[in-house]
Order: C-alpha cells, then structure tokens, then sequence
C-alpha cells in the first residue's frame, strides 16, 4: 500500500507463498513496493517516497529490525528491516503485525485520540497490541500484548505455545473450527456438515456464523460459547488496562452485532469490573484489513528519526 | 512515615480502626501527621515539611483526590486528598495502595531502574500496580492493575468480585485459608488444626505456610496449589506485559524461596512464553510493609507540581 499523510495512494494484495522460503517472499515484496514507487513517480514527477514499512507475526526486535521467529512463515532470525532497506535502497522500519493494527486503528481508525486502547486480532490465533498511555507499548524484549494467551481454564485444552487452556485455544477461527468439528465428529445433526460441501474438515469459523445466523442450533450455541470464552478474556483484560476502548479485529467481527458484539458484551459486564466497564468500549475496528498497513506506515513515521 | 529525599526519618504503625467511621480514622491520620511534623521542627528547626502521600484502598479519582469506595473501609465519595491538606494545612496527593507499594519498589526497593515492572499484592485480596515504560499506568478512569481480577478457570469459584474463577478466589491470603479450612472441614488429617489452637476458623495463610515447612502433607498440596494458581496468574502478565520484574508483595513471600517462589517460578515457566519468561525476574520486594510508605511519599513528589 502507498500512503500521502495518512491517505491511501492505492493497495494490493497478494499471498505469501511462505512455501518458497524467505528469500522468494523478500524478492516478492521488494518487487511489489519498487513497482508502487515506479508507478508514483511516473503519476507525479513530484511525488517522493520516503521510506517502508512492514509488519510482520512476531516475536520480532524493532531495535534491529530482525524477526525471531515465525513459525507459520517458517522465518528464523531474519533480518527483515536490513533486507527491505537494502532492497529499495530505502529507510524501513518494522513491528509486529497486531502492533501495527492497533497503531492503525488509532492513527485514522476506531481508536483516534483514544488513550488506552487494546487492539485484539482474532484470526489463525488470537493477537494484541497495546496503547498505552497513547503510545504503543513493546515491554522488555517487544513480546508484550500475547493477550491470546490469558487462561479461561488453567487445566482446559492444550495451546499451541505449550500452555493449557489459554483464550486462543477457545475462541480463535481455528479454535472456533476444531469445536465445531468435534462436535460434529460426536454425531451432532446441524447443517454445518452441508454448508462445507459434506467435508467435516472443511468447517472454518466462517461456517459456523453463517449457520449460526440461518439458526442452526449447534452452530448458535458454538457461537455463544465463543461470546463466554471472549468475554471471559476481554473482561480481563479490563480489569488490568481499564482502557478506554477494545477494538475487536479479525474476521469474526462480520458476525455483527446480534450474533457476535451483543453477547460479547453480556459476558464482559458480567464479569468485570463496573467501572471500568463503564468507562470501556468494545468495537469493530473500522479499517478493515488495512490497519495493519495504516499501522506499519505509521511505525515508519514514528521511527523515522531513529533508524540507522 | 516521614522522609527526606528517599531517607525514612522515622515510621509509626496504628491499625486503621475502620468501625469509628471516616472522620475518626482521618482525624487520627491527621493528629499522627501532625506530631509527627512537630517532632521534626523540634529536632531540626530548619526542616521544612513540603507535603503529605497517603495510599489508599482504591478505586479513587487521582485527579480529583477523592476515594470512590472502599469496602473495608466503609468509605464512599471520601474527599481524602482535601481532608488531609485541609487538616495538615499542606498539599496532599493520593493513589491506590497498590500503586504506591510498586511505586516505592520502584523508587528505592526491588524495581529500581526497572523500565517495566509489575507489582503483585498478595493479602487479603491480591492487587496490583503497574510500571509501564518507566511511568505508573492508571488506565481511563483509575481502575488499572486488578491483577488479581484474572481468570483461572472461567467456570470456578465465585469471586468477592461477582465473577468467577479469579486468581484472588483461589491464591489470596484469605482464599488461601478458605481452601485449608474446606479441607480441614472435609476430614483431612492435618497438623493445621492443631497449630489453630484447635479452633478451624481459625486457619490462616500464615498457618498452612508454618504447617507446610513442617512437612504438613495437606498443608504442603495447599502451597503446590497455590504456587500453581499464582504461577498461572504470573505467566498470563509475563505474556501480557513482558515486563523485566513481577515483585511480590505480602505476608506469603515469608514463606519463602523453596515453599513458594521456586515452585511458581517453575509454574510461569511451564506456562508463559519462553522469551518473555527470559527477560522477567520473580523476585520479592525489598521493603517489607514500608513500600507502599514509600511510594505514597514518592507520589506526593511526583504530584507536587500539578496539584491544586
């Protein structure tokens, strides 16, 4: 994506092909932004870029600009940062990607001239990010915001990062699925099952809410146990930030209101504190997928003045 | 206490006599202030008192210096930060007692030059206080760092909050004895009775910490349970916050480093992220019952120049 200020010049998207290696994926985003560059110049002669920035899954260190570790990208100690600017010959700057979403939605999303505000990325797994006292927060090795990982049952399912019965084993889209296919594996009559062209294995949380929404009752109650286990979590973390807002992104949110918001919202004043409930809100993000991107030009803005 | 700088000058101790109501428990805050200033004009006829701290059970309004509720307490709408510059004729300031504990750690204890710091209050309740980047984080409206407001188990206990299942239920020094006594009250065999002067109500925390150092069997499963509860709490901070220290405060870090703060760290490091666990210590704090002294003086330096 190509940013002025904070508008949008144009965006495009493309998949990873984590497949081909690192190297391959480097090649292709460098590629994609020098060809952004390219068409800019050409549309204004004036017109003059100033920098990159990129989000990538964390663990990552924006002091060097290397990530760590990405195992769904299969990344180890990359230097992200160095490999960008060397390839456009431009300033980069990177940060995790759920950092970058939140940053996004309080540069010209939800969360404008919000102070304190939690952003929570429910996708594959569960992501945070953190404004604090309006700046985004990175704790002592930038591995802050793991907010997936709250417990809601401390002897429940196994985690992916090794814990048991942490948020992101309830209620992310792969968790959502894993629960609806097991329920269906037990023999449970709904038309989860048809809706994914008869192939248990197919079922993504995406099926669950739009049975859930033609009233299917087994696709209902995963949703409102989805609702208790968020709640659970977002309660929570009320009770530690007392933020002004919680913004809610991810593909679930399509769920809407009744389905989704409403019930999230029952548990939340159910279980934490008054007034910090009082003094919260909980919302979509507004900018869809691209907070991240808004997010990642930003970090670019902030860092700017640091960077090697 | 009456400091200068960060030297203690003197301290006195009196318990709070909450059952008189708010305006004996101020007047005898204010008569102790008081003596305490005439004493130090006396020795010294140069020194100068430049104001009072005091922490309080929160929530409170910092800014406006009033205490909202303090059920303990029996407070509502207290105006403290007035009543106290009123009485003492000098500026007052004002913070949540948990917030002043880490702050103090923070000043001249444990947390010293610690960037992000997250202090935990194990008594009768469990509380917590934030260092976020080097500066205390109050959150929208006061209500931060109810650590102990964290879930271990979504469907547990009923917590004195309303919601189920916190840490505090499970692993503060009154759940702590609540769960001895439940066992005890179930038929246990057990030296606990016997060190209670046979009287089961009369079960503390203190107690199954003596009780399990003497190889109490039942005793020593209530520590292992409770180093699991708090290690769980713990981690879900450390994956939170990924701070550099989570200091421990009360009367349980006696109990010491084998009966309590070697098992929770092997709990955190079972449970929370291996590069965040990394970059934390777990340590108690350093000031004994003096920190949240300490920090209510450290608040009142912080506040100095912004206060009414």
């Amino acid at each position: 994506m190509a940013v002025d200020g904070s508008r949008i010049l144009g965006d495009h998207d493309r998949p990873t092909q984590a497949g081909r290696g690192a190297d391959s994926v480097l090649d292709d985003l460098i590629a994609m932004a020098q060809w952004t560059t390219e068409i800019l110049r050409r549309s204004d002669p004036g017109a003059r870029v100033i920098g990159v920035g990129a989000g990538a899954p964390g663990p990552l260190d924006t002091v060097s600009g290397v990530v760590r570790l990405t195992p769904n990208l299969g990344w180890t100690e990359l230097p992200l940062r160095q490999r960008l600017a060397d390839g456009l010959d431009l300033p980069a700057a990177i940060d995790n990607d759920a950092n970058c979403a939140i940053l996004g939605e309080a540069w010209v999303g939800a969360a404008r001239n919000v102070r304190n505000a939690i952003g929570m990325t429910i996708g594959t797994g569960i992501g945070g990010g953190l404004i604090l006292d309006g700046q985004l927060y990175h704790g002592a090795s930038d591995c802050a915001g793991e907010i997936g990982h709250v417990t809601v049952d401390m002897n429940g399912r196994r985690c992916g990062c090794g814990n048991y019965g942490c948020l992101e084993a309830y209620a992310s889209g792969t968790a959502i699925a894993t629960r609806a296919i097991e329920q269906i594996g037990a023999g449970e009559t709904s038309s989860l099952l048809e809706l994914a062209g008869g192939d248990i294995n197919a079922i993504t949380a995406a099926t669950v809410f739009v049975a859930a929404r033609e009233g299917d009752e087994v696709a209902l109650e995963l949703v409102r146990d989805t609702a208790h286990y968020l709640g659970t979590g977002v309660a929570m973390l009320i009770n530690i930030f007392n933020p002004q807002m919680v913004v809610i992104l991810g593909g679930v949110t399509q769920a809407g209101e009744t389905l989704f918001f409403e019930p999230l919202r029952r548990e939340v004043s159910r279980r934490a504190f008054k007034p910090a409930v009082e003094a919260c809100q909980i919302v979509p993000g507004t900018l869809d997928g691209l907070a991240g991107v808004y997010g990642a030009a930003r970090i670019f803005l902030d860092q700017q003045a640091t960077l090697p």
